[in-house]
């Protein structure tokens, strides 16, 4: 009889082409899949909370798989990080309920985005965090990502690609912190749409220094149309925080 | 007439081997000098306020060069940036005085040390901190490491090729902070003997874990013998915070 393992893991998402196996590219999935092939001597299916993109991180992803031999939780922990790469390690390990299912058990996920505000770069964070140049007005940045919260249809807030059916979701916060030049933006939701943190961010900042109307954010939750809002945020700026169950 | 320039520098040293140019290596030093001449047509001598080695970083490396170019420093600051790869920036420009010398006119220098202690290693940290699994007492540390403060011959604490003649320094400064896994080691001195820095946590770290004896610095300093300390601390933990003046 199988056993089903609930992992935490954290990586450094830039030189990763996302979370899903992709035809020779480098992925988290096939890098933890291929350390529990190599430590355990089973073929698993490694199944995450969220299917980051290209270039973004995560402090707390969620994932699991299910197997046959008998390690112990603390065992696979230690066999596994020491076969990972220093961009990627499971931070937890435990025994999960045969029915846990990392993505539709979860009640909500927090992401955190990074925004660097500064005329100059910043090369410590290049990696983590999103460089704009401009000055940003963080209140108006405040008031214009208060109408986010709660529950709307986020239509206009998700990649062109995304194939969700329903576009409902309960944003239950949204917190912008700045400390001299370095603003976060964290988001708590139900679930979220493909890029849609990301849209927030864009539009946002472009909110921020003057480019863009502070309804817009309101507009676009009542009329559906992703042209009202910014760029979608680079990737590089984006953590996974954390995933509730 | 030329002019001297006096930069800032900003760097995450991972992928450089250290600032000093070398034969075929990628140094923050020769990276600089090629920034600037590409921009300005003159070919320069970028003079650090300190060697710093491979993979260390630094939040604010001073360095000075002489320019014939009549060029305003926040032309300066723009162009280089605009040229200069994603893990080295210039912070800041400003136009000094002839005989300043980023080396020689320094009163002092603060480098961090970080330390992630946990039994996991943390992927997000892994380019700026060193990994040490096994608790650390922090007060220990804190209680040996206070014998370091005050004006000491390090003779000690220096890399065997180090070629300094006089070894007596003045440490001003040298705080222990701790935040759950992350602890921060800052030393504040006139001036550092090659390793200093990387040897004084090395040794206070194995304090910590119970390696060897608390009085091992006191001991060090009374007889000037390297081989009771700890190991050379990784380079990818310390960061060059500060020059004063």
């Amino acid at each position: 009889m199988s056993r089903r393992f609930r992992i935490v893991v954290e990586y450094d998402g830039t030189d990763f082409s996302g979370w899903q196996r992709q035809e020779n590219q480098r992925t988290i999935q096939e890098t933890l899949e291929s350390a529990i092939r190599e430590m355990v001597g089973e073929t698993v299916f490694v199944r995450g909370a969220g299917r980051t993109d290209a270039g973004v991180h995560a402090d707390g992803q969620v994932a699991t798989f299910d197997l046959e031999a008998n390690i112990p939780p603390h065992g696979l922990l230690r066999g596994l990080n020491s076969i990972l790469p220093a961009d990627l390690a499971i931070v937890d390990v435990a025994e999960a309920a045969p029915d846990f299912d990392a993505r539709f058990s979860a009640r909500g996920k927090i992401y955190r985005y990074t925004v660097w505000n500064h005329f100059v770069r910043s090369p410590r964070l290049a990696r983590t965090s999103w460089h704009v140049r401009q000055p940003l007005d963080t209140d108006a940045i405040r008031r214009s990502a208060a109408v986010l919260i709660g529950e709307h249809d986020f239509h206009a807030f998700r990649a062109s690609d995304c194939d969700r059916k329903t576009t409902s979701r309960i944003v239950r916060r949204l917190e912008v912190e700045r400390q001299g030049p370095l603003m976060t933006i964290d988001v708590e939701a139900t679930a979220f749409l493909k890029n849609m943190v990301r849209i927030f961010v864009g539009t946002l900042v472009d909110i921020g220094r003057g480019r863009i109307a502070e309804d817009a954010p309101a507009r676009m939750l009542a009329n559906g149309d992703r042209s009202m809002g910014g760029m979608t945020a680079p990737p590089g700026g984006l953590t996974l925080l954390r995933v509730i169950y």
